[in-house]
């Protein structure tokens, strides 16, 4: 393990800023004195892109490039169209880095307030996969504007592309004390790469024999996220359908002030980015409201993946600790809640 | 208004003949004694496929099509491969009848349990297009079963298809007390398909100044969904986010026991189509446990399709004023259900 963590930082737009200071605040705590921690802060988003036009250069990428890790608050806002920064900036990131690996886990924290009734149990892990499906671009428009307009968005799967992420899911159930994955899909209707899908994790499963497997629609695992979310432990499922299970999997869990996520390269031939869930809530930017839970879980995500497992999990537990004592207090600032995870990571 | 219906009925799998049977039950008790209710039953589904291998020959759509409306209770059963019959028949209806408006409301009705905390007001309609977008088809496989595979599916959206649904929904919001109209799409990523949806949308709601409109991701549409699913008025989506936030929606209001649908074609040029959103459930068929209120819901979007008005809204007021009564009451079977909306209707 190396003991020096060189770190591209994109605080980005909004409350971006604000949580991504909090997260390295508490990054700066966990890590033992020897290692030495650089941090280069980017300037992302919004504000370039009216100044400049440009939302990532290559020059841009070979300046990330040389980084171990990335971490990054929130791309966008409403002045620029829709589409541009995402497309331009959080897209082009994940494609030109190869982030095929989504993380995205779900987990119920104490004292953590969720919209589903009872006590539900949820602890489970989204497997995303991140360069391919309807994300990839393909597709275009024919007689733009006209009543004869056609536009087409193209799924692209690959066995090369969907193997790699089915395999790393697959290894990360095998390391979780239920070892159960399940495929999200919708091979009834999306016939073509519904079968690659499913021969390739049905293919993948006869390497992993501890691991338990099922098959479930992307349509029906909406309806188990909020009737039974308890029933996932690993899920592994496409680009598009990962976006979408993955926001309600966060919102079930307490909402996306706590979803952390994490872009992964496993090769690391590529920085890997850390960011969390939510996006730059422009709304209560600079108000200190924010809170900065995500992106300090999206910390310890980060720390795993550069191998300080046991600084990742005194992250984890800090966050548990800290909500477990505030329970019913009043909400507290974002430099607040930082101060306060930082305190205990240190201790 | 047409003073005879003539219905073709597809119980279907599973427990599509139960549920079936308790809708018409209904149907025959909510009719004027001057209206002539004729109906053929077909044998779609499973036992045909296995039988003869068909699923849906030009001869059954000629057949069909002689009808003034379909009933259909379920397809589907796991001894057949995925895809066979929901392409081979479900879609191929759809496409084939130019089913463009797929209508699913949702309403949290009394004494309904929903998974969501508190006591959430849900009361909307989803618009789902029926015809276009990932379930045309489009696609397909090279060099299947190798490590070189590539399998793609491709979304298509045209100018007509889309302003077709998009004027349906907004003349469904204007005739609602609220008049609200919510676009789900995900114009940030998927830009060509995303940018005609929404260019659309806006120079519709021109038309319709009375009707409050607003945009939403389907990412964060799930997140609405549980919570605050009483935002909603009408959406309008294409047909695989439609196919998604359905069964969320139904799964928040109360569950796909309750959740009706309708496969509509508005010229009439060919017969709409009317299901429960649930599928065949061969785990609990004939055993008369199913709950026939979403078939029922179902024949009072068939009744308000064929201009019978006053006999829909009396079966859906019949389903609220029973779930109101029987609040608490132990769980009754399929045909108690049945006959007791019927006395309803009847009454
Ligand atoms: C902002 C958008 C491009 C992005 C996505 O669709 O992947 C976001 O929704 C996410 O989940 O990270
Ligand atoms: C069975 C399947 C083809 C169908 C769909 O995807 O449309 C179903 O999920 C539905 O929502 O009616």
């Amino acid at each position: 393990m190396s003991r020096s963590i060189s770190l591209a930082v994109i605080p980005g737009d909004g409350i971006g800023q604000e949580v991504v200071a909090e997260g390295l605040k508490v990054l700066s705590a966990v890590l033992p004195q020897d290692v030495k921690l650089e941090t280069k802060e980017f300037d992302f988003g919004a504000r370039r892109y009216h100044a400049t036009g440009e939302t990532l250069t290559d020059a841009d990428l070979d300046a990330l490039k040389q980084h171990d890790a990335i971490l990054l608050g929130a791309i966008g806002d409403p002045s620029v169209p829709s589409g541009v920064l995402e497309r331009g900036f959080l897209l082009k990131l994940r494609f030109a880095f190869d982030h095929h690996v989504n993380l995205r886990p779900s987990k119920l924290l104490p004292g953590v307030a969720t919209p589903l009734a009872g006590e539900p149990q949820i602890d489970f892990v989204v497997v995303r996969e991140g360069t391919e499906g309807p994300y990839t671009g393909n597709g275009g428009t024919i007689r733009k504007g006209t009543e004869h307009e056609v536009a087409t968005e193209v799924s692209v799967n690959t066995a090369f592309g969907v193997e790699r992420v089915v395999r790393d899911a697959f290894a990360r159930a095998q390391a979780r004390p239920r070892k159960k994955l399940t495929l999200v899909h919708k091979n009834n209707v999306l016939t073509f790469a519904g079968h690659l899908w499913t021969n390739i994790f049905n293919k993948v499963a006869a390497e992993f024999p501890e691991v338990a497997t099922d098959y479930i629609h992307v349509d029906a695992a909406t309806i188990y996220l909020v009737t039974d979310p308890g029933r996932f432990d690993v899920i592994v499922t496409d680009n598009l359908f990962g976006d979408i299970i993955t926001d309600l999997a966060a919102a079930v869990s307490g909402g996306i002030g706590v979803a952390a996520s994490g872009n992964i390269n496993p090769s690391r031939e590529f920085p890997s980015m850390f960011e969390p869930v939510h996006g730059s809530a422009p709304d209560i930017a600079g108000q200190g409201k924010a809170d900065p839970t995500a992106t300090v879980l999206s910390v310890a995500l980060l720390l795993r993946h550069l191998g300080y497992e046991a600084e990742a999990a005194r992250v984890e537990e800090a966050v548990t600790a800290d909500l477990t004592a505030r329970q019913g207090e009043p909400a507290r600032s974002t430099s607040e809640i930082g101060d306060a995870l930082a305190v205990r990571v240190a201790g």
